[in-house]
């Protein structure tokens, strides 16, 4: 099992006439706690694109806890919990500056070729790099 | 059940680097489904705000079938297929020009009341709408 | 010159913890208004992207004079005032339900290659629908 | 003249399908430097608020002169040049990671206060702040 943990300070944009931060902001939230759980080791999803294979998202699920709001740091705690084949699935939780548990999200990605739009398995570039985590 | 049909433009803003909708951007669609299918009732959500109660999502779910793309002319179908008591259950189908599925949706949304945060029942003014549609 | 009008309500995504539309939102409503207005000459931005030509913003100004609110249906007011050589400049004046002017915007685009990456003029297929409105 | 520089990564979300940063997502990235260069100060933006101001934007303005692209570390050197009276305004430059100049904004805010929604001039908690860097 992989975990990563990143920290993102809530932005105005990001908040709506309640107060909170708006349910499809969360979304962008994952977005960064997957890219950052992968830069963590030492993999670039910029550079997987650039090398003709990018990962559309086939599912996600938010269950919303308590709100967050404007200027909160959030700590967001990102898992891969098994080794990706055709697809991959990250598990979010984000926590508030209480450590109060706010958000619970899971996001599945696909592997798709640039050059024919067609699925393939995860590339060796990212599965090297995720084994040593999985080991039995 | 309540079924309405709203249909939504993508707007270049929505795209991202893969020439798709942002996953994220889907929860706007559905916010624009609920409002608009509660006005087909003569109902509004944000009178709903002014009258002292707000509806968080406490739950969100989305399955992406097949990319939306900028300018294409959306068809959302939403549904009500519960008579909402302490949250309520919105559906969605979503579909392109070519009357394809792109996308899958589920949102809950809770009712609270402004005035001190608590969650309430739905307001008579929201079930006496929806009750001709439930009726046994 | 062309004028044309567009209505949009706004969606509560747009909205921020003041209760009013947030600030950036304004750009994509500018960016629905260039859209519509073209499209009312039987032009499609989307066409002219996959012939080849895309239009970067170079500039944008706004002034904001009252705050747009959640279900506000806005009326925007478009102008194209000069014809088009080698950048494009749009103008808007959003009215909201009161008719009161509550925001003034302009943008400037560019005219770009895709092939290239190169600045050109503006394609025929923009420059002969609007000159009907530029005649001397 | 106060300057205070912050770093931003371009999110996925923030691009569009030109493969740049949307322009209506600069005004974001201007909205983070200035909550960080008040923020330098020791100065809470969301306290501001919960103190009964509230800083609305009146005017804002981008130059976009190269384009932002998905994971770029952007720069953004954000000054006050001028002590705030009735009004605050803000300049922006950003930079990509290979120093060049990519966007130039400027911001200007009012104070308004949140009991009657009239606007008033900059409270002392943030102009004893500023004083040091305008002596003189």
């Amino acid at each position: 099992m992989l975990i990563h943990t990143v920290q993102i300070r809530v932005r105005y944009a990001e908040t709506d006439q309640m107060g909170y931060v708006y349910y499809g902001n969360y979304a962008t939230y994952y977005e960064v706690a997957r890219a950052e759980s992968l830069r963590s080791l030492g993999f670039s999803y910029k550079l997987l694109e650039e090398q003709g294979v990018f990962m559309p998202v086939t599912e996600n699920k938010s269950k919303y806890i308590r709100p967050a709001r404007y200027d909160d740091l959030l700590t967001i705690k990102v898992s891969i919990k098994e080794m990706p084949v055709k697809r991959i699935t990250f598990e979010y939780e984000i926590y508030n500056e209480r450590q109060k548990l706010i958000n619970l999200g899971e996001t599945i990605l696909a592997f798709v070729k640039t050059v024919n739009g067609r699925a393939c398995d995860a590339p060796d570039s990212i599965t090297n790099l995720l084994k040593p985590f999985f080991n039995g």
